[in-house]
């Protein structure tokens, strides 16, 4: 059985609201093992939900809809549903009293407006609604289901999670479906798709790979659906390890973590002391880091050094260094990384010095140049970078990046077994 | 001329994207009055997209598509819309030579695979982009239009406004359409609503008002339609002149303009020198102040001090305050202000300290208490804020909150004419 799912509400169409009700109940369809066909939004119309119903009912046997339920005048669906089905309206007294006890509750009164909401069609099962006036209807046609509810978020989700999901459990058939992310970073799109064009052509028929490029990092999502949760679980780990021998050393995170996330698991985890000095990232590094809940527990602080003397004045970072190499230069970011550890007493810090644009490029350090160091246990590593994409973009590139580049400098020194302290000013 | 919009890929359908570029779509659309008919979303199918396309030309003259146009297999819409039109495809020269430089400015080669990219209808007008390796198609038959565009948003949306929108002008009738956003700070929605509630109930019918909530901002959206531009342009002045006689003060930005570029705009006109000391904001302030581009004209620096002897070494606060008072009180606030702007030499600083969340709050001061602390030239202003709200969202909340009581004391400084001087430390 496929979904069709169907938002209405003008609010949609004006691009006032994004709908996040569709988002919402395609993952939780999708968990279940029930594809969404199509979603579509349309407006509070009784012409053009009827033309809607209608085109999702030829293709898919299960159509939610949410929205129009409410009580005012462009609320429609109630009516063009009773239409479409050749139904009749009439007042459910067992509504009518969740209505006025709803708005009792609330100290407000039931009011004539309020009735229109106790009408239902005669051949939908009405599902109650704790949350709000407008209950959810649900016709049964030609063995297709027609579910509508309101489209208040809160109201649909607690009707989905506690009414309709429970009662279609029993008419799907029991499909296992499987997913698994992979982040790569510092590959892009192309390159990937072609390392591993071998192992997708040989993926069997059903696991399938999609690319979701995003600022130097490309998710790799693997599906995989059937009938045994177990050899469907066994297949992917088969299929991912073969996939990580095509990129060794490229995938620095699995499903929802991030690269800040991953960073912090592996300081945290051997008592390590981080600290950063930013120049062009102006404390976007500072800011994902600290992102994460508990990064105090590995994270002393940072330096934002946008003017050169505050590189030199609180990083040390020398003056005839400035001059000779200019402050955009691999020298500066190593500077930069040390000065902070020491300056902070960090075990590992991070400098970074570059030209996010749009202006202060010249032709020898286009905008974009970013030059990272990461010093840690066994010194500092310092890589070149040229993003050539806009301020905001290329700020976010250059933290992904510097992340990209401490993982790996904890790794290696995890694999070589590098001598670990507490770090202490 | 009504539009359909089109959104294909099927993360949109698994519920793992929400489909903001149909959004953002419709909302443009709509500000040149085009009126959106429906939005789908379908898979990256064949099928599916032949047949949705087919649909939506049966109502819509306007059929816009994203998403679909990647180099990867699972990139489908353009061999979908060659077979639609009946076309074929050819490489297009001019566009694998975009491609080839936009690839070649990354440092990164033209591969195999980039060459589909650069296969397009016949009989489509190609779309180039500056900014992606996928180029637009637009289709004309039997009077309609049909535009395919990439699904990165970025992409997209540069597309849209610089190519797609200006030629769709001449194919729309003329109709004038006004917007004016005002940035109001620190007064919520309900309030701000019965404040404006006299003055809302006597706008004259073509004017129309929207409230967008955001994280202690409220943006007042005013939309006026009507045939003549000079008399609309006359009638939102008015309006606009009797809104800020019910709000005074709290009016702090309009149009594009985010709280610090107002803030900026002040600091650099006058000279001024900016830095910036952080704990729970964690290097977000900074981040949004260098979000500007030539910020480095008045943005000194910063000091994300998340451990206390950061709070102590860089920033001079003492140990006895951080002891006696704590690390989240207005004392440390505003030492944390007066030591970043003593170490960096500044005019005008900042010092946050408070509980982000999850963790670290108690009864005395819960999740999202927060002091913030700004010295300008007639002394430091400081104030505690209890932001009731998750990690992310304290966190902006507090950033917010700063730059507009940085905005604050820069306009009372102007307004009173105090003596302005060159920062030098």
């Amino acid at each position: 059985m496929e979904a069709h799912i169907i938002s209405i509400g003008e609010e949609l169409l004006l691009g006032k609201t994004v709908n996040t009700n569709a988002a919402w109940i395609a993952s939780q369809l999708d968990q279940r093992g029930i594809a969404t066909r199509a979603i579509t939004s349309v407006a509070d119309s009784h012409e053009e939900i009827l033309r809607c119903v209608d085109q999702a009912a030829s293709g898919a046997g299960l159509i939610l809809i949410t929205g129009g339920l409410g009580p005012t005048r462009d609320d429609v669906t109630r009516h063009a549903l009773c239409e479409y089905f050749g139904s009749s309206l009439h007042i459910d007294h067992q509504v009518l009293e969740d209505i006025r006890l709803f708005l009792k509750k609330r100290g407000r009164q039931l009011r004539e407006l309020n009735h229109r909401q106790a009408l239902v069609p005669r051949d939908a099962k009405v599902i109650r609604n704790p949350h709000g006036t407008a209950p959810g209807l649900w016709f049964t046609n030609r063995g297709k289901h027609f579910i509508a509810m309101p489209g208040v978020p809160h109201e649909m989700s607690w009707m989905m999670q506690h009414r309709v999901l429970p009662d279609l459990k029993s008419l799907v058939p029991q499909q296992s479906i499987l997913h698994k992310t992979l982040l790569t970073h510092g590959i892009g799109e192309s390159d990937l798709s072609e390392k591993l064009s071998i192992w997708e052509s040989g993926l069997p028929p059903g696991i399938r790979l999609a690319y979701l490029p995003d600022l130097g990092i490309v998710r790799l999502r693997l599906t995989a659906r059937g009938k045994e949760r177990d050899q469907l679980l066994r297949e992917m780990d088969e299929q991912i390890r073969k996939l990580e021998k095509c990129i060794p050393g490229q995938i620095y995170a699995v499903d929802h973590q991030t690269l800040e996330g991953v960073a912090g698991e592996l300081l945290g985890g051997h008592g390590h002391r981080l600290a950063v000095a930013e120049s062009c990232t102006g404390g976007y590094l500072a800011h994902r880091i600290t992102g994460i809940a508990g990064s105090s527990a590995y994270f002393i602080g940072g330096v934002v050094a946008y003017d050169n003397r505050v590189k030199q004045d609180l990083l040390n970072v020398c003056a005839d260094r400035l001059r000779s190499s200019g402050a955009v230069s691999g020298e500066v970011a190593e500077d930069m990384a040390l000065g902070v550890a020491k300056r902070l007493g960090a075990t590992h810090a991070i400098g970074i010095t570059g030209i996010a644009g749009p202006g202060g490029g010249n032709r020898e350090k286009p905008v974009g140049t970013t030059w990272i160091a990461v010093s840690g246990k066994a010194g500092v590593t310092c890589r070149k970078f040229l993003f050539a994409d806009n301020r905001q973009r290329n700020i976010v590139r250059a933290a992904n990046s510097a992340l990209a580049m401490l993982i790996d400098c904890l790794k290696e020194e995890a694999q070589k077994g590098c001598f670990s302290t507490t770090g202490s000013a």
